[in-house]
């Protein structure tokens, strides 16, 4: 269950309009490392949990921080839009190059669709999705996977941070990074915690009992590339981070096998196969052929 | 530039038809953490990369074997699909239960359209998309980003070996499952080692200089469910993974601002707002309906 | 701000295992008028609303209920597939047409992707995405768009009310019934209010200047089709709603031009155009036929 | 059955060139509620429909309509393109801000793609999809949406309006203003009549019986977030619009329910759980450290 | 402008409704090469198209055409669903699995969205999307776009026609299988007249100057895999289609070029590179290790 | 299984950084015909194929090469952003309209997600997907479709070899037109091969006995639009290129059948329909109206 209070978590109001920044925040609200994929992720990764206590509190948790982060995105690209250009023709396009070239990176959805609203889309216009989301039940991975969307936030959040000197917004911007760089630490910490206490190991999921699968390569690095630095790394040879192997290095694969036969399905699927009568056809259109020239 | 050779990496040949089957296969085929993703997602990085040798010759090289996975799967695929009833009239869907039962479980489009082929789709037939890379040219997110991928693909990967007890499906399926045993320590063992080096610190990005970050809350557990385990983690007091504070818990936000007041973007938008003359009309509206009482 | 409560609005357990069930449910969690839908729908129209007051109030306290009904079916799903038979070898799906029927009526990332748990996706498999929300700034639209989508949603709860017997899925159905009846009525209330108190009239929006459109057929019934009833309807004669016109009736258009002629753009983008030699190119070519016979 | 001529319903012609103009029509041509959309919504609304005459009649009548809207619009669009700057290396964009601001502001698919020709895609340039329309089945539920559809697409023409100052486009457009103020009125009269005739009543489905909903919260406000205002409305005290109940107002819940305990599911899914012998190994794990210390 | 006749081009009535071929016929519908495809294919050729008379009016001529094909679909799925099982709890599904197999393999949006309706979706769900489309202005280009359109759009009726028995549905296929061969036929002899009329020849686009392109390799088969045979057909010895070259084969690339260097970019976008300290970092490093040991 | 070798087919190196082109460059790369779909599409066209030799030889030549075509255009766009204005604040955006208007036409996902790298998408950002590719497992159809692919391709990168005169890049889309004019070549070579061997005929699938189709229409033009020059065309007379008929001309349908009565399915799925008592009531209402007057 959800409460909403209308407040924000913090300030979040730009110094000037700005419709171009405005559609650039969209990416952190509403693209594939954006708030409402952070939001989403996590709650659903708590509604599909299947252990109690302190996971699943967590996760709830910073899920719902995140919807207030949406909130906070949300409410200022609607200022940055409010008394921006946005395309009107008393704005002048015509005649004034600086103008126009606004006008030309907005989103122009924000004015022909949301009427200077914030919309549910990425930088380029590409509406959220749900695929966007992770949420396997395997917490390992699935915490993994959280450390990694944090990783990438915070990276675009500081590429943001350096596309805008409006300081209202750079206030806004320098509290997500802190919130990135808390969830980056607190998801690496839980990531550890679930290890040390036996939940989980790797590899993952790791009560696959490993010796179904193919252990002789479970080890081994196959360099299909010609890049010979490959070589060099921590992956390529000493004890592997799941401590239960050693790297080794190979030139290509340690493997093959001949590629099957073609398939030969139903006929009535009408996909093209060798006919029993092939080579009686071409025979005969050859004999066609000699006898017309 | 790429070189194929008529030749698999491992045998990839089914002891029996099962179309069933072939569409969940198409999850890791197709799917967001599908061969296709990771094959994609470590040439991008690869292509994107700033610092040559050993990190670029390791995401060429494993991406370059991923594309061999996608193969594999795809011919495996297509035998299965085979001889398998496709819902073809004399396949007796109408009479046998269980014949409609297992052409009611297929992905239809396999043989109406690709006519007992793979596709580039998941396991719900929805199409592979861009969306599902990841590539932002900051190595230790995307490192992070591979690790996670490699441990849903084999989590994925384990979860059909018990959907299965044919014994090719299944000897190709220990295969991945050790080469993802193997991916998922490289990418793991290559994180480490860019810290080791010096590339990249955490929080990522590590070059953002963190003083303007607002730190008051870059380490502070903050509960927005009421979860109390949450403080029971070592996300919510001790020493933080980068090395660079001390975690602490909080009940709710420790910072609060009021919602900025709504906007009023140009008329010609249409949006509605209150109109100066708002009081005039309705007092007009109100004594209207009392004259006609 | 959002804060979470580790409670539910309604009882949300099923009695038995249904994991075709799950699958269906999945279509008012995250289809196109699902509880995601709305629950974004109704904050992005907070976010971006010009007037405080009432009407905001409104869209956020019914929005945040909304995210709590996810919740109750992301729950209620992850228990339907809890104990379900999932395509595990163990289910015997190659044996028992009936458990084979089963499994392949579910959702398969249910199982593959979800571990049996929920997911942000509609019924057939599709991913939510941004597009089916609606928040344009013009709430007479938005709240019209808001009665439609709670009548599209209470359709398919009552149609999924009749695909179950389960008492306890039933119980939810009922709740979530209830509250799509109080939706609809509340949003047609909002809509009411709104005109009444001169924020916006019919045609929407309603600030437009009506005399700029082409009058003479803003009211006109043009019938495009044979089916001659279409001119006994209420708005082939009589007053119009908004109160401005009176309908008439006329088959086919009133009006029409000519199609312009074709378009002839920059040579350089290769479109196929009459060519200046067309003529003399043919010409040649018979010549060349000609003497060739 | 459609029949094409080769005339437009209205005049369709641009005074001058405006590329960046065109992009911004594929917003009624190819957007969520763009001419596709209600073309295609009406007529699906027809071929699914259950019931013969005048309703029927009225969704064939207007879908044909709304075609040769698409029609008007593509060609206005083709038009719009015909001499204007595409990014052609002669159109200087080097050099001339002026034209590099338009060129930055088109589509530029529309050079690139269609060779300065209309496309099925919205004004930021993704595709025209089938999840845009509404045909339930429920006509009361669907004429609500098209009459949210046409309010929507009235409000974005004219946004549209105020965008140029071209007389050609704007008289195009005051056409489409005039239709969509008769489609608005329409849909409402047709909404009302299907009420009055018993077709169908509220709350929608009405012929779903009442009794086996939830009535306890059939009327009544829950208010989820913290805006008091929300209480003043019509929504939250008085006669609801379906006639059949009276709003009450509640602050937040009325019921809830514990959340279920988490779910779990077959071990072989890898989910992560309490496993038995948790207790045990943390046990370990801490005598362990204890020595080391 | 479209006008709509109450008839269709041809019966469309199932002897017997069958849910599980109702979801099958959705892929020639609404798929990938289905009808709304080509319908909308045809009528942005049209619209785009450059030159007046024969080619435009005959894409116009069949676009409108195939509009009524959607409608033929439309209806056909609607009755085949009419009197079908669509989950509802009557139809027995617990208990009889020959039900269950059928509901099982329905496009279960057919019951929940549409209420036992046609929808603009392909047979796995997918919903019908403008980049199905091709209408590049090049008219030999898109005329063999459409050649190849109805190509794929016969084999998959042909395929569907072997999954029923319905004698009603049959016949439908049997005349859209005659349009496909007609529209084969038409497209194929309409790219042959182009050429032949000097309107386009073969390389498209015909008027670029092909002395522009690196014409050392605009005849040469390379061949980047290990198969010897691609050697034996006619593109790797011979005249080229185009009349203007000779076909060579060689055993992988002609020429090549080091990959440039890794690029640089402005270190505010937080890439990983080679920072100008890093061997003094590692150096540091190393020796705090040798300290410690 | 593929090989990657550290080297280019082609140089591909700018003489000057143009982030506005590098946007431009994506749609050949990441677009519905760039270069990830021809590769994808061979190469499931080999994985699929029904018959050994020179045929699934080529694809899997082609579609090899295609991959190393996708990696050009990733290292040229990662070039072309390496020094360019990205909208990074130092770039003084907001001062001088020629770098504003540069910034407006990039894709800005380029430098907010990629940190200057190449994406998987097209020109407006649109993610590269699935259904972009055609694998049917009839071969003439599919080379069919590799014609037309190649055809677009061609056109778009002729198009944009006239939107940059930058050298280096003039140079790599040199090489990629000639391979373009190699490609078309060979398929149109090799789908004739196919009919002349005698796999397949026109029209395709030419194993489906043509006897079954309603042979009434099968090489009749029937004209729906009213465009008189149709009836010119060698589509409307004369022997039809599968050497099997003569195409004849008509206006308009040649057949039409009465269009179904409307379905009427289960009632608890909530559609509108004639309610037995629904006269009853209207009276009844009639009557209460007549009362009220």
């Amino acid at each position: 269950m959800f409460l909403h209070r209308q407040e924000l978590q913090f300030k979040s109001t730009p110094d000037e309009p700005d419709a171009v920044y405005a559609r650039k925040l969209q990416e952190v609200l509403g693209g594939q490392y954006g708030e409402i994929t952070v939001a989403m992720q996590y709650m659903f990764q708590g509604w599909n949990m299947h252990t109690p206590g302190k996971y699943r509190d967590l996760v709830f948790g910073i899920g719902a921080e995140e919807f207030g982060h949406v909130e906070m995105l949300a409410t200022m690209i609607a200022q940055l839009l409010e008394k921006a250009p946005l395309g009107i023709t008393g704005d002048a396009v015509q005649d004034d190059p600086t103008v126009a070239a606004i006008v030309g990176g907005t989103d122009v959805q924000h004015a022909i669709v949301a009427g200077a609203g914030a919309r549910p889309v990425d930088s380029m216009g590409n509406p959220w999705q749900g695929t966007y989301i992770t949420a396997s039940g395997n917490l390992l991975a699935d915490f993994t996977a959280n450390a990694n969307a944090e990783m990438q936030g915070r990276t675009q959040v500081a590429r943001l941070y350096h596309m805008t000197d409006d300081h209202g917004v750079r206030e806004l911007l320098s509290f997500l990074l802190a919130r990135d760089t808390m969830h980056q630490n607190q998801w690496l910490a839980a990531a550890k915690e679930l290890q040390e206490e036996g939940y989980e190991q790797l590899p993952v999921p790791s009560n696959f009992p490993q010796g179904q699968e193919y252990t002789a390569v479970s080890y081994q690095y196959q360099n299909f590339s010609d890049g010979p630095a490959a070589a060099e790394g921590s992956w390529a040879a000493g004890p592997t981070p799941d401590g239960k192997g050693q790297f080794s290095y190979h030139e290509g694969p340690t493997t093959t096998a001949p590629m099957p036969p073609p398939t030969h399905p139903d006929s009535r699927l009408y996909g093209t196969t060798e006919l029993p009568n092939t080579v009686e056809k071409i025979a005969g259109k050859v004999q066609d052929k000699l006898h017309k020239e």
